[in-house]
């Protein structure tokens, strides 16, 4: 289904009101061949819950998973400036370059799993105003990054994985999950790129001093998403809708890609139940990030990178799954004797 | 390096007192390069560490991926006629049918990410003896087996994925987990193949009659190995064994692939440290066993299949990480600015 035109908040908060729900029928489809394949009921565990998850989402059975991208999007950050990272902001258009030519952990990891990708970088010599005493965007080029972020999601793709880049953004993730679910900035703040001790404490200190800033003036998530977020967060939640409309399914990976999706769950229950979190990064407040949206990571091995990296790993897991879905032998074709009652 | 001959118990003892200890300049060639790479030092967690621990053990670097493989043992076990499973005994040669034909689980995930296959049965029409009156297996047939595993390693593997396939063979892994490390029979028993209530606490008391038939005539862990093991989980230690001289890391996977290393570890601390577990099971045992190995787990997806299922889905998180490792651009390379001090 094509996804509405966005022209402004509202336009996304109507959009959120009419959300696809799925195809139950095919989930269904899923759920019935499991029993029927040789191996003991529920033993391959979450393999079963993802093949299910992708019929219902995909809206086809048998699933498919030959033709799944990488989509990440890079952002400049005028918080830079309030010394929040371990790596100049000129780090970020060097590392978009670097993922052009294929030399990131990304490009790598793409490489090996056969995922597309593709990467965009939004307005890095425009920063977005530092936040802690003005909105990072206005509405309208929080917008603008949101249909960006749409228009890059295709049809036919088996599923989308969400990524960034971008100096700061881990500052911008702390503050937009603390102002949309309350708590300390201690709780929400992390290393990001490597910053410890005295740095980290600062790093803390602007956390708390955005929220501050811009939780008196409004509560709704889409704002929140506007002042605390980046270009590259808006276009990720861009692309997350999208992809709801288009029947793809998404995986998260990194507390910046995560946080960026938030503001859509908080507007609309519901509205992430399309995506999961393909790997639960080491910076606390993701962790925290994914308790309150109710995910649980698919992989948990200590990588903190962003790049949507965790996620193109978490597309071997559902490749294994659909692999054993659809290629299995049952009892019946088998000659395996049943389980016992 | 080619291992020793093996006749007896005595033998696989002194050959676990001289095991290859790994090569550590390959090892630090592999974390010299680590911090070279376009990311933040340790942002790729347990990948990076992947990478060293493959250099070690393959004696190489940059570490390959490109051949690992995957052995599958099959035993019958006389156990079950005490009624600890939910699946009859002919299951296990059926099975073996199954994965002949292409039909399991782990030759979907084979298939998917490109693992060399082997399924060897193991005398099926001669199940172990009955472990609650009787040794399941001779010192000789335990070491007929145990050498069989020992044959089937082959040089220029890249990583072993060890598994099996035998109705009645999580009893086997409780008995002898809790044998070699004490504790109570619950703690160590699990649904296996999907035993529960009145069934799960047979299988438990059948747990608890073959470690107290056993324990008081040895602890040394290879007669441990003998008398409450079954020739697929003999098979499994001797192929831990030979790879370990051949040069292979192995991936573990499921309660019984464990259990069956288990022993080599406890008659010489350090014999598993070629060995990484790629998944830990539901079943409760298997956690608590990783935990006395020091093992942690690469996966945790509800998975309680055997079959080394689990290990064959860990080799794509080793295949990302040496693809990272050896196609990451470095910082001087790309161009892009390092950490700030």
């Amino acid at each position: 289904m094509l996804p509405p035109v966005i022209q402004n908040l509202d336009d996304i908060h109507q959009a959120l009101q009419s959300l696809p729900g799925g195809d139950a029928d095919t989930a269904n489809k899923a759920a019935e061949r499991e029993p029927q394949l040789t191996k003991p009921p529920g033993s391959l565990g979450r393999l079963e819950d993802i093949s299910q998850w992708l019929c219902r989402w995909q809206g086809r059975h048998p699933p498919t998973m030959g033709a799944p991208r990488a989509q990440i999007f890079a952002g400049n950050h005028g918080v830079v400036k309030q010394g929040v990272s371990a790596y100049p902001a000129e780090v970020t258009a060097q590392m978009v370059a670097n993922f052009e030519a294929g030399g990131g952990a990304v490009n790598q990891l793409c490489n090996a799993f056969g995922v597309g990708f593709t990467i965009d970088a939004l307005a890095l010599d425009r920063p977005t105003e530092d936040f802690t005493n003005a909105p990072a965007m206005t509405e309208s080029e929080c917008v603008d990054a949101f249909v960006f972020g749409m228009g890059t999601v295709v049809d036919g793709t088996d599923v989308l994985c969400l990524g960034e880049m971008g100096i700061g953004n881990t500052t911008s993730a702390a503050a937009l999950s603390m102002a949309l679910y309350g708590g300390e900035a201690q709780e929400w703040t992390g290393t990001g790129t490597g910053v410890q001790g005295p740095a980290l404490d600062r790093k803390t200190a602007v956390v708390a001093k955005a929220v501050a800033c811009h939780t008196g003036a409004t509560s709704e998530p889409l704002q929140i998403l506007c002042r605390l977020g980046g270009r590259e967060l808006a276009a990720i939640a861009g692309a997350v809708l999208a992809a709801r409309y288009r029947g793809v399914p998404v995986l998260l990976y990194g507390y910046v890609s995560t946080a960026a999706a938030a503001p859509l769950e908080a507007a609309c229950p519901g509205a992430l139940d399309h995506c999961r979190a393909g790997h639960v990064s080491t910076e606390p407040g993701h962790r925290r990030l994914l308790d309150k949206l109710g995910m649980t990571p698919l992989l948990d091995l200590n990588m903190r990178l962003g790049e949507a990296s965790g996620a193109v790993l978490a597309v071997a897991i559902l490749r294994g799954a659909v692999a054993c879905h659809n290629g299995m032998a049952t009892f019946a074709k088998a000659a395996v004797s049943g389980k016992r009652d």
